[in-house]
């Protein structure tokens, strides 16, 4: 019976967490509520996979902008599971696999999960899994029905999977791929819009003193804030650089903020 | 003759029975007078396959919204049939498979059933077998080939086979891909839209006491429904998560149907 | 010379006339004077190709709507001729085939009719084999072109070849194919729009009595026809199966006659 | 020198001349004054290969409407030549053949040729050999790009040349596929278009004894005439069918080639 | 050092000049000044590549309506440079070669070029080397890749090559394929446009005598002239045919130089 | 830890300096203060990567005409950085490569900067790598993709990488490519557009004395400049030929400096 087979998956299966671990390489950083939320609507989808025995798949689609945070928080919401297989399917792992290498190493990972009682399963970047660009467009279509099936695939008689997947892609390219009725549940992770959350990563990464901060703080009044948190540590240690000169920094910092908006962010 | 050629055919043809099953994983719950007038429909065509020797062939397409229950009906029909031959030709078991070995794969299932003298096969979910995407439109057109041809191809001398298809296809995708043509009847499953089916679903499964789906059922009063059972049913295991407290179990019901309207279900 | 040569063929060249009367399953009804016109005018032209050596090949394309009766007239036509060899290319023998193994196949069909002194050589459902679908439009070109040199290609010396092709293709599909000047004879095979022709089918196939057939046909009455012999017969063997009950089989017969004008036709 | 390698090429370079005979079934009938023109401006360009030491390579393209006899014309001024090697590119002796084997062949026809002091080389049929299809439009480019060379491709020292190539293009797919400036010389061979033609042609076929003919040139009086070669001894023999009766044969004859206007002539 | 180098290079590099001379079939006749610019504006890049180590690459291409005269002029340009490795890539010595094998052929011309101090390499017809038709348009990119980074890849130090190619695309077409900043010069090589230089041509070639010229001349007056010397020189030698008829002649020359304005310069 | 990890680095990694040289083939001349800020921003961002332990991968694309100097000037960052490893991905050393060679070439770059504990890996001109034609637009989509991966992929623990690409991609074809968002820093590289550029370039190259360079520069003025310092470079080198003369010198000069305005610099 299932709390039977449970006990019965090796530890081995748990050999992912060092690559989940990679994905979190800054720590997550909780500069608004909603972080928080987010963090909590993955727990509850990992409770519902562990107790309804109607619902052994559960699909989850985590999208929003560039660098707004999704692989970091997918892989926290993986590793907090707890559960005994946690698996992360990358692009970052198959750069040079043939279309068919991509297609067999995916399908490995799910037939694998089906052994397990409870298993995750991480998606990351499913625009990069799909070859995808915009140009065209072009992508892998055999690489999309395998995972249109995949993610709709229940799995056999008492074993449960979470699905968390990650995705720039917005509604119309979702729409586009026949991706839109494909998960159970979606979550957007947006971008840093909050001057406060900006304040909350400044003190966090120790960039400036309290004045400093304040400083900046009080020159970014006003300005329209859209950044995605990845970004934004980039240009903290990009602003570390120019030690000697605190004034200099807090202005480089402002400044760059601000050309971020125009989508250059360092020199044009 | 016919009598006696039925009784040589080895009861090992019926093997597809598991699978079937596995998609009909929550039972067919009669929520409406439409699930009944699809189930006796099936009814008579697999008579007609039995009794009319001119109509050897009878194919019957079911078509309609994602996860209105399309699988589940087709499943159900093949297995009331009692024919000998009953075998399911789905995408889920051909993830990783070359156009070829698809090709192969789906013309063996005919070529055996050619050899029973009662048959039936499900051809599930035509769209991922055809690999289609949208965007483009790609798919396979080997595939769709051998398919408007199976569909056609009368079964030999004594032979006879019944055709169970489904799609999410809408009339101008079949169109466009000559299998308007193709059926000799269709059959369509629509996504639930009564109030009343939606409170026989909830009365099945127990998610509340009669209170709760009393007042679940005033909150949804004049709200448009449109939704699928598969979905349906999804979002009741969801909400059985929040076990503590039964007011928010209510309300998360509710807005949840409600949300569905606009596509996104849970967080956005 | 001709006839010594005629009489050194083997009778075992006639071997695709079993194939053949596969397509004749439900024999041919005279329903209409204009089948018999069909039949007269397929008479002349196995006797030009019989009796003038100024054109030793003579190519025919029956054309018309899907399930109209091209492919059971081509049979029927081939089979009528007594040429020593006669021969059926079909899609529904090359199911998975690759587009080389087609070619050649269809290659030889041709080569080997050059062995007799008289030939005809059906080719069934020109569309299919080239794999044609209006979407793109995708086809298969080397078919094509395959096709369009065999079908102007005159045999050796004192060899003389009638070529039947059948198609739901129409004039412009026909145009883009370089098919228009292909052929030199064309016949047009029309749907059933007569009610006499309907009543003719209804009285030949016995599903009704005498007052039936009268209600039936008073009810169809001004009702515009359109509709495949095919799927005539297929209505008809449907409706035979309410045994039962005489007064709901007509008016069932009578609904789907109508309802296949909005082409469903069972459930909608 | 020159008239020395003439004397050693040996005969058998000749043997394409079977199939270039074959290519003029049922002989050149003369039936307009533009035929004569035609063969003579054949006859000026082979004497230019011949004596010309600056122009050792001309090529001309026979071009005009289906079936109005570029492949026949093009035969007899190759076999009227008298040289020594004297060979045939035609579509119907490489069906089957895979693009690179179409390619290496017509090839080694050039380089063959380019070991003959004088030589002919008839390409019959350019559409055929790229797998022309005015549907994309599709076609090979790779053997469009080979011709496209071997037309310009100077033989080598006291080697001499004569291209005639035979088509079915229009000026605007004669641009499109960059062959405008690849001929140095283009003969239009046009339809059938003055009823004396007709007359010719029926006097020559004897179809008609003087009076059925007189008959058969005055109901066609006033009606305009466009009608290959091809096509009209073809409907000549249909019309030879119905023996017994002269008025009928009259009649059909005529109501034949009124109906060719609308480009069907049988039965629609 | 760089004159001992030179020294070391075997005259056996020089091997293309037959090649280059069947390129000049007809010699180059100086019908107009621009002929001279051309020729010495070609001696100027010569002497650059020979002198300036500063630019050890000098990349030109010599472009024009088809016929102009651009392979015989680059032909003769590099053979006047006296370089010891001077090389011609034509699409006539690759018939039927693979896109791979043209490329490596490509490939091997420039890698052999850089061993020689000083190098030519004459590219000619680009089109046809990239397997260029405007219908589509269709090429082969990894051909066209390659010529793009050869065209601008610095030989080795100490070496020094000049690029002469030769194409009838005009600037659109260069542009559409990356080529317009590949090149360090451009030489335009142009129609005849001028009655004088037909004059000279006709004088060069002896066709006609003293009156004759003068008569073809006046009767050109006021013609507008735009024909390729190419055209011109075939032209003059069909007309030479009509040896006896010396008024015949001069009509047929003058018809055909008219004709050739509208393209069409024989019979239509 | 870190500093004895850098010590074990064989100075082998260093190789590709050589080729690095050679893509400055004619130094750098600092013609006006943009040159010099792009070399400054190099260098910090040299810096970043060195301190920095929060951002071990930073990646820069140096953006601009064709011509401008993006090559030079990024070799030149990559020598100044000291890393130990130091490596050129150019298309130059690629010509004839499979895109599967490419590929597994680009990768093993990187897979081998991931063992050196600081790495510059200068990417050249990714338009070339990526076969790219503004027609069509075609490109290689899996070198794409390669490249969309590793630009952003984090190398291991203890290791940093700082990429340096260069292109001539606007900011259309990046964003169609999904190139926008995959670099942390652009840097762009101008034509010379100020006459006292050009004047300094002409002091460095010594082609005028003072009175010739003064000339040039009144002639010039008002002259609306925009020109790639590689073009320049070419020519003075052209000009230098007419050594006898010096006023014509000048004037050629000034004329091709004036011509290039209308993109063909020579003859036309
Ligand atoms: N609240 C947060 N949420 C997510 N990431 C955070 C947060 N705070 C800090 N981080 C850090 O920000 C970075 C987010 O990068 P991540 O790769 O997850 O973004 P992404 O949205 O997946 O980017 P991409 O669109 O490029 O895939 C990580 O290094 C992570 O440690
Ligand atoms: N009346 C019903 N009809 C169909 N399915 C029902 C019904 N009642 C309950 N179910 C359950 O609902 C689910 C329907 O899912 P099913 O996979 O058949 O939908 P579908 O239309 O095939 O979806 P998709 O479009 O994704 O292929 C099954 O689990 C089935 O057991
Ligand atoms: N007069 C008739 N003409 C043709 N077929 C007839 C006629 N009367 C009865 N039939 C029956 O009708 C059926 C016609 O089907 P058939 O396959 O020939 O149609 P089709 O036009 O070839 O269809 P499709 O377009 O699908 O190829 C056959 O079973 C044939 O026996
Ligand atoms: N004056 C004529 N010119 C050409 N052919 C003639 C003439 N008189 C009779 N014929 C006959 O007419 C037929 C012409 O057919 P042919 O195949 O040459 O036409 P075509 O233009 O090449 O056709 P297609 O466009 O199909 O290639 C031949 O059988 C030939 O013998
Ligand atoms: N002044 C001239 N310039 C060039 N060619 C000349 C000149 N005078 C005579 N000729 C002759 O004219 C012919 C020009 O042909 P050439 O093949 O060089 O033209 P092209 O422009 O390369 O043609 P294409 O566009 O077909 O490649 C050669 O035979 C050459 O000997
Ligand atoms: N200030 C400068 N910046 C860059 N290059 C310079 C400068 N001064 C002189 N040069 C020289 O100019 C040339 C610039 O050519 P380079 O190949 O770098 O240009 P590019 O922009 O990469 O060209 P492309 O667009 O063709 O790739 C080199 O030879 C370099 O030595
Ligand atoms: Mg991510
Ligand atoms: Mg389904
Ligand atoms: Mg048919
Ligand atoms: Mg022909
Ligand atoms: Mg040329
Ligand atoms: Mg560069």
């Amino acid at each position: 019976d299932f709390v039977e087979a449970l006990k019965e998956v090796h530890p081995a299966f748990g050999i992912s967490e060092e690559e989940l671990n990679q994905c979190v390489h800054n720590e997550i950083i909780k500069f608004s509520d909603n972080i928080g939320k987010i963090i909590s609507d993955g727990k509850l989808l990992v409770d519902q996979v562990k107790q309804s025995s109607r619902t052994p798949l559960v699909s989850v689609l985590l999208h929003g902008p560039p660098g707004s945070g999704k692989t970091a928080l997918a892989a926290t919401m993986a590793m907090s599971s707890e559960f005994p297989f946690i698996k992360l399917i990358s692009p970052e792992n198959m750069v040079g696999y043939s279309e068919t290498a991509k297609m067999s190493m995916i399908h490995k990972v799910f037939n694998d999960s089906y052994k397990s009682p409870l298993s995750v399963i991480v998606v990351d970047n499913i625009e990069r899994l799909l070859n995808w660009v915009e140009l065209g467009p072009r992508f892998s279509n055999p690489i999309l029905q395998t995972l249109l099936v995949l993610f709709k695939k229940r799995p056999p008689k008492d074993r449960r999977l979470l699905i968390l997947a990650t995705t720039n892609f917005g509604q119309s390219e979702l729409k586009d791929l026949s991706m839109s009725d494909c998960f159970n549940s979606k979550i957007y992770v947006p971008n840093v819009s909050e001057l406060d959350s900006v304040n909350h990563v400044l003190e966090e990464l120790k960039l400036f003193n309290d004045d400093e901060r304040k400083q900046a703080k009080s020159e970014l009044e006003g300005v329209e804030l859209n950044i995605g948190i990845k970004k934004l540590l980039m240009i903290i240690e990009m602003c570390r650089q120019d030690a000697e000169n605190s004034e200099n920094r807090v202005k480089k910092f402002v400044d760059t903020i601000k050309a971020n908006n125009t989508s250059e962010f360092i020199n044009n």
